[in-house]
């Protein structure tokens, strides 16, 4: 097809027509191989942004995505192969401890994660506060880990869904990322692309998700349940709410802690209600039982008698990294200063607004305003005081770990506006809003 | 601004946003000057052919491109200066026989010309099928041509609207041309950089033209109106037929000698109804006359007594061409072979498709497929029965001049079924559909 060709399409889908699979393999191969110009692709993902993808158009885009580089050949691991997936949260470091519970119970997980992205933290740089660790793996030292351990924790690898990492700089760059067709091939066509049994996503809905309202989350996963069925993949997605942060550590280092916690049975409530959760999922997805009690009761015990973190441990040693954190939190980065957010006034804390507490933790260094930012692991928030926790005028809300007083001061505004302290109790809200597929 | 801030513009108006005048300038020029990459502006174009402009957000924009380079200061004309633009048709050549013809009634023509696009021929390819005419001046010598004969026919100055030639290369290959706003600010942000008292536009509507239906060609007229209002210069708009070609000749030195047949009284009479049409909305916008039909009378009679021819042979000279064309059309190339396309069956012409005569010309070499292409000034067609007219079976209903047979070969198939020829008389339509401004 020509460059006259191309203008064809992209007309087609701006009026709000359809296009064919045949057309939607070849654009995604002409783009990622540089026929296709940044130019033209830019108009037709707006074009899409607007008129949207129906099914019909969404799986053959995903599939061209997910074989326009490798695919990996887990078919030597001798166990259902699963994998996790949040759409990004503020103090979600749920992958950290549930990967290696999750492995315990005997499902395989070749976890490939991201980096922070926005005001959202990313595993991978929560990951690399461990002295020494790497998350960047060649695939065969990948499948190798995930062969011997059941687990493995590393980054995309470079040679896989080349395409999603063009079309994403370009949407960065371009104002067409809040799509949900657009999300849902993105996702979707890196994990198929992991040659996985099956998958649970973690879908957040709420002010420090990309999703604010619940019908737009549930829309997408939908999306991406419809897609992993037409691949012949079964998926299943929770709903959970993220207008407050995931338990009390907001940075990286910090988070590592918080996820050590949950395997040493001392994690905060909610992180470990969320890691039952999704790890349940997980372990009927792939089929490890059919009884959502007894997979609770199978990641409770694999927790319980230390296997779970004996697990972590191996694959941090088997990635370059000190096993010794597990014992010793302080061979974790800390932040040099403290600062404390004290509440205004008694009262009881209404909301904790998580984007404003994920903007402060990316000011203070723990994520990067540019791609070429270094992340500081040992900067970060420790959120004190949570929706529904009585407060005293005075006491602390939150301790802000940090090395750079103007950083601090850039934070300050946020940290200051986030917490909404009201005279009554207000009503609880669930953790779990939904489920789909 | 920033990176960023643009991002966040282009995500404003793919949310159905307005942008403020500030920002319109900004985009416009940081466009220009290449701080704004391709891609960002391909995306915000496609959000802009989508969700449209309102009429604030218009004038902003396309002063901003009228402004982008050097203005033209024809201060030193001592008479009206009125320049006609057509949206472009089959036959069009109205502006060769209607710029002299006005000119030799006192209203200065500084006329700025296209070449041709799409399916459709510009004047710049016609005028130059005169041996030795120069259509690219330089702005100096544009004035003084102007200044002197109240007359210069050339090609846009480079130095003119330099947004406009980066946004209208970069709509072509983004599928962003046929956008009411768009093409209203890239024709007027052009013709208001003439410094014009006055501006005559003929809006084309029909299977010939850009706009097929005449609320859309009307939409246009009254944006393109409504710009120069805000801008201070009285436009006036014509909505004019174009779903059979104007004229006999379509080509380019077809079309030049057609042209001079209006001048000397033997032009085909829709030609000269809608040269003596515009010439006279020219003459009311200059302020020659207040009447409609002392404007005519003044059109004959700078015809009839060959002054208009004059003003003509008198620019081609200044311009370096050969004036002796006027008297020998000779002079003028002509197709080296010739190929009838007859009648099939008896009746009348119902209807002869300007669409498919002007891409069956393209393809003999009239026109430009890629914009490096070549044009061929000597090959084009001559229809010779158009709506209305009665013919025999086997009556020829157009000659066609080509040089190469395998463009013969390719332009055929669309000349064969361009004529439809009916049992009935056809209704008659006519030429001037509605007047804007």
């Amino acid at each position: 097809m020509s460059r006259l060709r191309i203008t064809e399409l992209i007309e087609r889908k701006r009026d709000g027509g359809a296009l064919t699979p045949d057309e939607l393999s070849w654009i995604v191969a002409a783009y990622t191989d540089g026929s296709i110009p940044d130019y033209q692709m830019a108009a037709l993902l707006m074009a899409v942004f607007i008129r949207g993808f129906d099914s019909e158009e969404l799986v053959p885009w995903t599939e061209a995505m997910l074989h326009s580089g490798d695919v990996l050949d887990l078919g030597h691991v001798n166990a259902p192969k699963v994998d996790k997936h949040s759409t990004g949260g503020v103090g979600d470091k749920i992958s950290i401890p549930l990967a290696p519970a999750v492995a315990a119970c005997g499902v395989a997980v070749p976890m490939m994660s991201g980096r922070g992205l926005g005001h959202t933290g990313g595993t991978l740089d929560k990951l690399e506060s461990i002295p020494g660790f790497r998350t960047r793996l060649e695939p065969a030292e990948f499948t190798r880990i995930v062969e011997r351990h059941g687990l493995v924790l590393a980054g995309q690898s470079e040679t896989l869904v080349p395409a999603d990492r063009l079309l994403y700089a370009l949407r960065d760059a371009t104002g067409t990322v809040p799509s949900i067709p657009l999300i849902a091939s993105s996702i979707m066509s890196k994990k198929l692309a992991e040659d996985l049994d099956g998958l649970v996503l973690d879908v957040k809905v709420g002010s420090g998700a990309f999703m604010a309202d619940e019908a737009s989350a549930r829309r997408l996963a939908e999306t991406m349940v419809e897609l992993g069925a037409g691949h012949g993949t079964p998926v299943r997605a929770l709903l959970t709410g993220m207008d407050q942060p995931l338990g009390r550590a907001v940075g990286n280092a910090n988070e590592m802690a918080e996820s050590l916690d949950v395997l040493s049975g001392t994690g905060p409530g909610d992180v470990v209600e969320l890691t039952l959760q999704l790890g349940t999922e997980m372990l009927l997805v792939g089929g490890i039982t059919q009884e959502r009690d007894e997979a609770r009761k199978l990641l409770g015990a694999a927790i319980d008698s230390g296997r779970a973190m004996e697990k972590l441990a191996a694959v941090i040693a088997a990635q370059g990294g000190d096993p010794r954190v597990i014992k010793d939190r302080s061979l974790l980065p800390q932040g040099p200063e403290w600062h404390e957010i004290t509440a205004p006034r008694p009262g009881f804390v209404a909301a904790c607004d998580a984007r404003d507490v994920g903007v402060a933790a990316i000011r203070l260094g723990a994520g990067r305003s540019r791609k070429e930012d270094l992340v500081d692991p040992a900067v970060g928030i420790l959120v004190l005081a949570k929706r529904g926790d009585p407060v005293e005028a005075g006491q602390p809300l939150a301790r802000v770990a940090y090395r750079d007083p103007e950083r601090l001061e850039a934070a300050l505004p946020l940290l200051e506006r986030a917490w909404d302290i009201a005279e009554e109790v207000p009503q609880t809200a669930p953790l779990v809003l939904g489920r789909v597929g």
